[in-house]
Formats: C-alpha cells, structure tokens, sequence
C-alpha cells in the first residue's frame, strides 16, 4: 500500500511536537492583527520588531558586504565611515566569492577563529576555531546537536522546567524523552542538585538512558543568572554522570544586575582543572539575535564543543555539510559581534553609546515590568536579571479555572487569551514552558519600547485587577 | 548507565549518512589548497566561488534595506538607482522591523504573495501564498517535507539514479528507506516508467510502503530536461500509487538548449484536469542559489504545496517555527528573483544585461565541457541540456579498477583523487551520486570562467588520456 501526505501517515514525532511560543496565542494575535487590533507583541524575544533600532557599524559594513562594488565608488566615503570600508574589505577577504558564495559548512574558517579569539578574551582560555560551527541562528545548532545525540525513546534530556520550548520540540521531533528538573521559583529560579539527582533516578527507573543536560544561562523565560557555585554544582554532576552539558548561553549580553554576572559554562569549567576539565562535554551555544543587538532576523549563530571526541565533531560536521552552509551575511554579522569598533576607530563613540542606550534602557525596563507585575492582585514576579523576559506568577481563583475547563482550556490559555483579546499584548502561557502542577504564569519579553512600557504595565494591571475581581470568591485562590 | 557523545552513542541514521559532495574528496582538495596547491572546486554549483559577479540590482537592494538609514541620507542617489532605493522601501515596508526581525516561520506575506503572483505567470494558474513557505535555501525544504514524511525504515521514498545525494543523506537521516529508480543514459537520461514500476514492486515485496517520489529537473547531476510527456507519466504514476511527487526544480532558469524549455510539474498537473489536478499532491521547489543568480551563500529558497491538506500544512508550519524564521535577507532575494527590473525600470536594461551575460556565457561552457570530456579517451558524456552539471562516464579499464582495489578504493574515487592530485580540479565521483553497478562516472560543474575552459578541458584530457594510457592493457575496458 502507498500513502501520501496525510495527517494520518505523517511521521508521529512531528504530530507530537508543541511550540507554544507561536502557538495558539500567536495564531489569535495575528488573526487579531489582520483584523486591524493594535497587537503588542511580546510573545518572542523579537527587538527590532518593537521598534530597536539596529547598530549602526555592523549594518554598514554588512550593506558594503552585499554590495561590494560600492567599494570602488569614489562617492562611496560620503554614505560610509573608512573603518565600516576597511571591515567590509576584510570580511570580503575571508570569503571566497563574497557573500552569494556557500562557505565551508561549518562556517568561514576567518569568522570562526575570530569567535575563537572572542571566547579565549572572555574565559581567560584559548579556544579552537576546529571547534566551533556556525549556525543559521543558535536553534539550528541545538537542533543538530539534539539529532547526533537521540536514538530513540529510551535516550533522555534533562531540560530546566520552565524551559524554552526549542528543547521541548526538539527532542519530541528526535523521538527522544524529555526528562524535567524543575528550577525552584522561590529560590529565585536556582537549581537545586538534589532535586536533579531525584529527576535522574526516576527517569532512570522507567528505563530512560540520561545523555545531555541543558542549562539556559542567562533563564529563558525566568531570567535568573546562575551563580558560580550553581554551574559547578551541575558540571560535577555531568562528570559523575557522564552527560554532554548543552549550554544555552545566548543571552550572555543581558544582564540587568551587577551582583552576578554572566560566567560561561566552559570558562567555570576550565577553572576547575583536571580531571574534570578534560572529560566534561560541553557544547555552547551563542547568537547574533540577542544581546543588545537584536538581529533575529539574520539568522547568525554559533556552538563551540569542548572535549567531544574527533570522531563525533566529523560527524557533525557530515550532516551540517547536508544543508551546505549556513547563509553568509549572518556569520559577517557574529564576526562583528565578537569584534566590534575599539576605542580609537572612527566608529567607536558611536557604536558604545548606541550600545549603552540599549542595554541601559532594558535593565531600565526590566525593573518597569516586573515591578508592574508585583503591583497586580495576585501576582508575583522575580526580578528579571538576565535574558529579555518576564515569568510572572498569576495565581489564578478556583472560579477562573473552573471557566477555564469550562472551555476547554488550559486555565494559563484562558487567562493569556483573555488578556490579549482586552488589550492586545500578546504574551506566551506558562503551561508552554512547564511549571509545577496547579501553578500559573505566563511569558513576556521585556522589549516593548521604554516609552510604551508605563501604558502597557497599566492597561496589564487593569485587565487582571479586573479578571481578579470578577473570578475571585474571596474565599481562597489556586495555591502559590 | 549514562553516556556522553561518544562515536559509539550517536544516533544511527547519522552515522549512516553518506554526502560525496562535501566527500573525500572535498576534504582532500581542501588540504591540498592549504598546502598552497591552486584548486578548481568543481564539486558544488557555487558559481559566486568560481568568480561569477553578482547581479547588481538585487544587491543594491539588500544592501539598502541592511542600512535603512541610508535612505534618508541626502547622498544616497549618489550611490544608488533611484528603483532600488524605490524597491528597498517597498521590502522593508513588507517586514514588521527591518531584516533583523524574525518573519511569520513561513517568510513575509509580502514576499510569499510576491511568489504566488511568479508561479501564477509562469504556469498560467493561480497560486496560494498561504501554501509557499520559505526555507534558509532549497534543502532546508527538502529536509522538512522528508522529515514529515518518513515514519521509519519500512517507508521508502522513490528517487532517481544518479541522484543528488541531498536525498540519500536526508532519507539515512530521518531513518527511512531509499528506493532507486534508474535514469537511462542511452536515453539521455531519461525516465523509463516501466523501469519505475519494477523498482516499486521490488520494493513492496521487501515490506516498504512507498511515499514519495523525487523528481530532480532539469537533472542533478545528469543535466537533462524533462519531456512533457515524460513529466505526464510520472505525474500518471504518483496519481496510480497515491504518492507525494518531491519536484526538485531549482534549475529552472539554467536551461541551454531550444528544444525543451522548462515545464513545472505543477503546470504540467494542472493542464491534465480533474480528477489528477485536484489530486496528485506536488511539493516544489525553488531558490536563489541556482538560476543565473547564483546566491548561494544567501540561502533563499521555498517551496510550494498542492493538493496538500491543511491539517498538514498546519504541522509543517508547526515544525518551522521552531526555528523562528528563514533568514529574511535571503527571503529579499527571493522577491527579487520572482520580480527582477522590468522594462521602462531605470536598472532594466544594466539587469538584462548582466543576466543574459551569464546565461548565455553558461549555455556555450556547457558546450565546451561536454565536447571536451567526449574528445578524451574511454570518456562518453551526454550533453548538458540545463542545470549546472557534467556528469561523463569514464570507461575505466580493468587494471584501473583492480590497482583502485588494492588500495582500497571504490574506482571512480580512485581517478577522482588523481585526477585531483595531477591537476588541481575537484569533481565528485559518481558512485557518490549512484550508477548501474560496473559504470563509472563523475560530476563537474560547468562554472569555472569561461576563459579558463578550454586550459580546464586541456588538463583534464592530458591526465585522463595518460591514466587510459597507463592502465589499459590493450585488451579490453570496463564495460559500457
């Protein structure tokens, strides 16, 4: 018998998977759109979308990139600063054919040992650019990492609950178990290593094969910033249990606090020492799309792998020469990231006080949002540290869950659904990233403009007090 | 028991995966290019890498829409033609925040309507935008819609023989089955559908479940064109045996000969009427990084879904999103390859003439090449009617084979790698591609400059006549 594409024939892993970061909220909020309703998106970690501006320099000399015959224009000075020029010559150099030509499947090999000089400045290490491939974006590179590892049902990954649902789906397409270990809400999203170990053995006792550990560091979507302490607690655990460490460190940029500030999994690694700093594997993940620099769209992204054996690093590199590169313009963009303008060039001044506004202006708003959530009835929010989100509790009445399942939803959904309907703010349910049973929250970026925040944080407030007022009994609410 | 990423722990369909393109070959000419020796990287039709300019118009245009500010800088006409800068507005005004905005994980509306209203001219039937979605380059595409498809090794998939190995691979990746039908050179690479149908049954009687069926037209690597009653029959076959037609059609522009244009499969179905039109379901494919374009490095590609149901089109849609989005540049470039400089446009004229000067110079090296290869000894290739490829067949004489043996060597790799060491050109052998068992090819691309050919032609006919030479014993060759 022959089948074609049907709903019925397609392979189940693919029906299994659920994103709900574009999920059922999204699909209302742009039908809403569509409709003409003013929608604030805040569902994705999407800058430029809500209105950043993009960097200057790293646009200029991408543009120059494209166009590389302006570069022989005698006008061309009048549109471009000589550094933006004399990088774009540069960049150009490290290709071979410029930007419409694939590179090697891992990336240019000049793009990646600049990455390789970026790592080794910031850990205090060397890094070898063998070892790092460039991505279309950090998720393909999770992606492909997740594929290696998989076999089938039995081999299981140990992703944060809360997670971002990039892992959730992954593992589902690769057929894989999901095996959560919950991050403590009251311990301001810590990871606690016993509660680790309880996860491990009960995926254990159902037969689960543990083989990679993710850790999202800064938190998508709880935003906390591990400690020192916290990292090399996890690293002692992926040695003992000989796991790969997936770390997803592409928010390394956004940080909101001084106390802690953001330590690379491989830096904290290489501190320990042997043996632990020769067995550990480790792979890191990193982006152009966070930071302060917000280029989602040029789908730019790189992992680096730390003791992984040369056999597996070839094979990786097979199946990444599959899809034959990972598209230029976006590895131009991480080269610049890592090597932006230094003090003394032209575009210098420009680049940091344009950097210094963003940053400057999201830790501003990370403090508007949450401080906003924490004055709402019957919401609480830890301090947004790191990353680009909010994960604020709403404790949601029994009579609001009870209309939930009335409809038929997840009660987060209903109360997300019913936001976004009354105002427009289109944010992701809790239930998308995982939370204990009965507890409720919901996902925001903290990227709508500065300047909106007030409004948004009000019209927030006045939809749950509302909401609030009108499921609760004054009785009793759904337990912290 | 736990475990790392060990070669022993990997996922077995990737180790399974072979992909000669980026082979040993490729890894061998790299080495060679980092010893200093010259390389003429035949393996992959990556015209930008074998000093083809890119076209200016496109480029001028994501150029400006990476450097938004340009346009409101009174200098900008200087640099730019007055439509790109027109053209630039409209794209940007086309994405919600610039190209550093993720897009719908389908592409920008605009674009994908942009699309619809190409394949609608092209084939003189109307066509969807909600069922073209846009992929980082073609085999992101493939990749999705086999990934969607195969639900393990019992379900087989029908692709041609030789093959690009984009469908080998994908198919060992996602666990599924590679059912061979083989394309005929006397035939000049035709399709013999009775052929098809042998391989079908051979396949049942092994408990495969076929699902598909790949068409690569014009051919990689086989460079024909298909006759509209050979697409008719195939579109008869997959109609007979319910299966998913994969049309692979990303040499659509990249045709050198008058006698068979290129025809879609789509506009092929769609002339044949009901019941067939409403229901054989196609997937095509298209992208930048063929045509006379040649925007590899981009990666811009779509494909289009017909007689697909929505409740799979929804789980497509699903699984793109957990990438986030495409990259957007290259989704420009797909707009602009859909809708070049029209007649009257200020750039109309500079376009058409730098299009036609590639094809027209790509129409005589196809000329050059397959004349070449048919003047050597023991070497026989049919002509180049489109795509990018040469694929000669080298009659390689016993001792030939019996010397590739005893070093441990499949043949035709065996004078790949000679051919490679003598003189500095990279092909890929056609065992990486698949052939009849005994038959021996390899496949070149057709993009070395043209005013390097006939030295090109001259070095290979040089080192081939002198292996012929050295191995054969006057008695007898390989047979045809």
């Amino acid at each position: 018998m022959s089948m074609g594409l049907e709903y019925e024939t397609l392979n189940e892993n693919v029906k299994k998977v659920q994103y709900a970061v574009r999920g059922e909220l999204y699909l209302r909020a742009s039908e809403l759109q569509k409709e003409g309703k003013k929608i604030i998106f805040t569902n994705v970690g999407n800058p430029h979308a809500l209105g950043q501006k993009p960097l200057t320099f790293p646009r200029q000399v991408v543009a120059l990139c494209q166009a590389p015959f302006l570069l022989d224009d005698p006008n061309v000075e009048l549109l471009f600063p000589a550094d933006a020029i004399a990088r774009a010559k540069h960049y150009l150099s490290l290709t071979s054919g410029g930007l419409g030509a694939y590179s090697d499947s891992r990336g240019l090999p000049g793009i990646r040992k600049e990455i390789a000089e970026f790592i080794g400045r910031r850990d205090g290490y060397p890094s070898d650019p063998e070892l790092i491939f460039l991505t279309d974006g950090a998720s393909k590179g999770v992606m492909q990492i997740l594929n290696a590892t998989i076999r089938g049902e039995s081999d299981g990954i140990l992703v944060p609950v809360p997670q971002y649902p990039l892992y959730s789906a992954t593992i589902s397409l690769c057929g894989g178990s999901l095996v959560p270990y919950y991050l403590e809400e009251t311990a301001n999203w810590g990871l606690d290593v016993n509660q680790l170990r309880q996860s491990v053995s009960k995926a254990r006792s159902n037969g689960i094969t543990i083989r990679a550990m993710v850790i999202i560091n800064p938190g998508n979507p709880t935003g906390q910033c591990l400690s020192e302490a916290n990292i090399r607690e996890i690293l002692h655990f992926c040695y003992q249990e000989k796991l790969v460490l997936l770390g997803d460190e592409v928010y390394q940029q956004n940080i909101y606090q001084d106390a802690r500030p953001f330590l690379s999994a491989r830096k904290t690694l290489l501190d320990m020492g042997p043996p632990m700093s020769q067995a550990v594997q480790l792979v890191s993940f990193h982006t152009v799309s966070k930071g302060y620099w917000g280029e989602c769209g040029q789908r730019g992204g790189y992992f680096e792998m730390t003791n992984i054996p040369p056999k597996v690093v070839d094979e990786i590199y097979k199946v990444a020469s599959i899809s034959l590169s990972p598209n230029v313009p976006g590895q131009i963009f991480l080269g610049l990231m890592v090597n932006p303008p230094k003090p003394g060039d032209i575009s210098y001044l420009k680049f940091e006080r344009e950097s210094k506004a963003i940053l400057d202006s999201l830790r501003r708003r990370a403090h508007i949002m949450t401080d906003g959530f924490n004055s709402c009835r019957n919401v609480v929010c830890n301090f947004t540290e790191g990353a680009m989100y909010s994960f604020p509790q709403i404790r949601l009445p029994p009579k609001a869950i009870e209309a939930a399942k009335r409809v038929g939803k997840v009660p987060d959904v209903f109360y997300c659904l019913k936001l976004l309907e009354a105002t427009g703010i289109s944010t992701v349910p809790g239930s998308g990233f995982g939370q204990k049973e009965g507890v409720f929250h919901l996902r925001t970026t903290i990227l709508p403009a500065e300047e909106d925040m007030p409004a948004i944080m009000e019209s927030f407030k006045k939809f749950n007090d509302e909401f609030m007022e009108q499921y609760e009994d004054h009785r009793g609410y759904s337990r912290m």
